[in-house]
């Protein structure tokens, strides 16, 4: 039984299948042909955080797979309060097929995971967010790699160069995970002291990073130039330190002008214009955001057909 | 793309086709017959006001036509807190077949449709609640409407006499833009400071209705009174002040005995017993509350299949 | 039409079908073999309580029936407040087929129950809680019961001692109204203050349990030895007495060496161990907590399908 709890969960051959998957699974959908494989299989979704992004699309998702959702909110459920993790694991994972959290630290997910019975994935937490990249990822190859016999030419990947700009938060850590993975250098420019920490990114060496303390350099020649919003939730506290911290940490015309000519940019919403990002760039030519963000339902949709029933064919 | 924001969005024809897909639908139902027209489609319900009836009637109709449904509240999503409006709509609206919305300002639910790919349904706003009063007139034409080759005979709604007792609120609204589209007559009866506003109404003349200052007066030779809670959701804090106001227009025997001798009564619901109506009333034999209440979620039936797939045969 | 409010609302005879019922859709669970005969029903669950077991085994149960859930809490729905609990009943039973209800007093659910068109089930009240003794009895047929032609032997529980080790509470009033119609007998023994009440209890004679003062003397022969939280939810405020009082109430590996050698331990959980249990007891060999909690979902099952479709076969 395998979980996706961190993006270096899965070798770059079985990113390979998946991304060929979704491609498959979201023609079938564009075209309304009925796919439903996992029509007696129940997803559990246990959000300790607010979400819609990632309520919509894992729920969706699941539906249009033929299956069922229970959705718990900590309100409702009792992660880590009225009883240990590992109960709770234990319980929920005998009366369903599939678990997602969206959650804090990264450990809660790892604990509920050892004591489950069935597949867990990452929604987001604190340190990852590995079901996002994989949208990315998706995205990146949609509309920029060729498709050969066995699907997206994975190659297309290697040595490109994708930008982050701002926070040194999960899904920079994330970003770092694949790029090692994959084969293609992340551009990390951070304000000081939100540095990325290739320690919490779990990544083996440094190589498949570059940091630049000017957020321009790290943009120049990027194939992909993304960002997140300043006050991830969870900080709201510290949302005035940010507001300064992050000033020149915002994703504009000029920045866009020094990546490729066909740099693509991307923003895993919801989007904050004029702070993280110009609504020049989010709202144009080269932002594909939208595509992205219906992405994350068609990545999951394999994914959780993965974990469920293995390679397909 | 077909939305449904207020009541004067669908002519006289489609009223007369979806009426008679409301009674073949409903009739399926009675008998246990499946029908599963939906059964790959997903409704996104978006509730920024606590709801029962319209969350289980739109929830559960959508469950009986074989489709789905992701149900989020404010808590969960962000309707223009943190992301604009025109973000959402196009978000959600990648992921999902049809949406309805519960908000406060009509001028919302236009924004959100105006950026959406699929087609949105008004669940309530404050100047509209269009699917009530599909299910009244639905309600109306079951109980006192013959049936013909081609469904229920329209005309016998042409001449009729609503009684509105009450708030000038949405309901009233609705029920004017009803009667100029469908003609028959709106007797509106309201307190001093709460009459309806045919501008916000949204109706091109003021000949679909009278106003009447004495409640009774507008009932006299109706076919149907109908009325509203004193307070509706969102006017808590003038709870008092309203109390004082309305407390002449409780619908009451006095009123019923005026009306035609087979009016019906209708409400919306939740009902309170000695404010608006009396108990005499409302649990007596010219009360048709029930049937209303589960025609709510069969005029939805209809309305989400026609959004989704057009006419039916 | 049956609801099912308290376990006495069934005869022994209905309890034996139900457990076999059980058996056969647990296995065809376990076996990946599809069974949906409540295709086109839809369960709404109306939670006045959290809930996380109850929350899941139902609303995955009916998934896996085939059927639909609509999800009420008493944010989104108002029973009782808004509106008196007997229009709530008339409306929802319109649009569902069946109603499960998590409640504070008995007379609520039962208030609703004579005014619903659908069946009701009791998901806990302050009084009761018949599905879980459906779970724990199922679990312990399964574990100590041989199946004869027409399934589980019933008298497999004739005779047999079960102790109710602390809160004389619903579930121990559950216990008691199991023991009297099926034929076994409870050892009670709760501190001072928190007795079990046979009139609340609902029983008929106070011949079907013993009260002890020393939860030892409970154990001394038990086939089943079970507890319960010490402070169960709306008891909070109470919680630093309890604490006190229920000191000697712990479950713990001498109350267990005076049951029988293959004496089962259960918990309805959440389990707060060093409290009510030992982690010895709780994680030990005799403990079949996690069987019990996945058995909510299976009993649940066959209870559903019981009230919507009557006996099978």
């Amino acid at each position: 039984m395998k979980h996706y709890l961190q993006f270096k969960d899965f070798r770059a051959e079985e990113y390979a299948y998946l991304f060929e998957r979704v491609r498959v699974i979201k023609q079938r959908f564009k075209n309304y042909e009925k796919y439903q494989p996992l029509v007696d299989r129940t997803l559990a979704m246990i959000f300790e955080k607010a979400s819609t992004r990632t309520r919509v699309s894992f729920e969706a998702g699941m539906y249009q797979m033929g299956g069922s959702v229970v959705h718990l909110t900590t309100g409702d459920s009792q992660l880590g309060r009225a009883e240990p993790i590992e109960d709770s694991a234990r319980v929920i994972s005998r009366m369903v097929d599939l678990v997602m959290i969206r959650t804090f630290e990264q450990t809660k997910i790892e604990r509920f995971a050892a004591h489950s019975r069935v597949p867990v994935i990452n929604g987001l937490t604190n340190e990852f967010h590995p079901c996002q990249i994989l949208a990315d990822l998706f995205t990146y190859l949609e509309h920029r790699a060729p498709i050969g016999a066995r699907g997206f030419e994975m190659d297309s990947l290697k040595g490109k160069v994708v930008a982050w700009v701002g926070d040194g938060n999960n899904m920079a850590n994330t970003w770092l995970q694949a790029a090692e993975i994959l084969g293609f250098t992340v551009h990390v420019s951070t304000p000081s002291g939100y540095e990325v920490d290739p320690k919490v990114a779990g990544i083996s060496s440094t190589g498949c990073f570059k940091v630049f303390n000017d957020p321009i350099e790290a943009c120049r020649g990027a194939h992909l130039v993304t960002t997140d919003v300043w006050t991830s939730m969870g900080y709201e506290a510290e949302n005035e330190t940010r507001l300064k911290a992050f000033a020149d940490w915002c994703v504009d015309a000029d920045m866009m002008a020094v990546a490729q000519p066909d740099a693509l940019f991307m923003h895993c919403l919801p989007a904050h214009r004029g702070e993280e990002v110009t609504a020049e760039v989010i709202d144009g030519p080269q932002s594909v955001v939208w595509d992205e963000a219906e992405n994350r339902m068609h990545v999951q949709k394999a994914l959780m057909e993965y974990l469920l029933l293995g390679r397909i064919g």
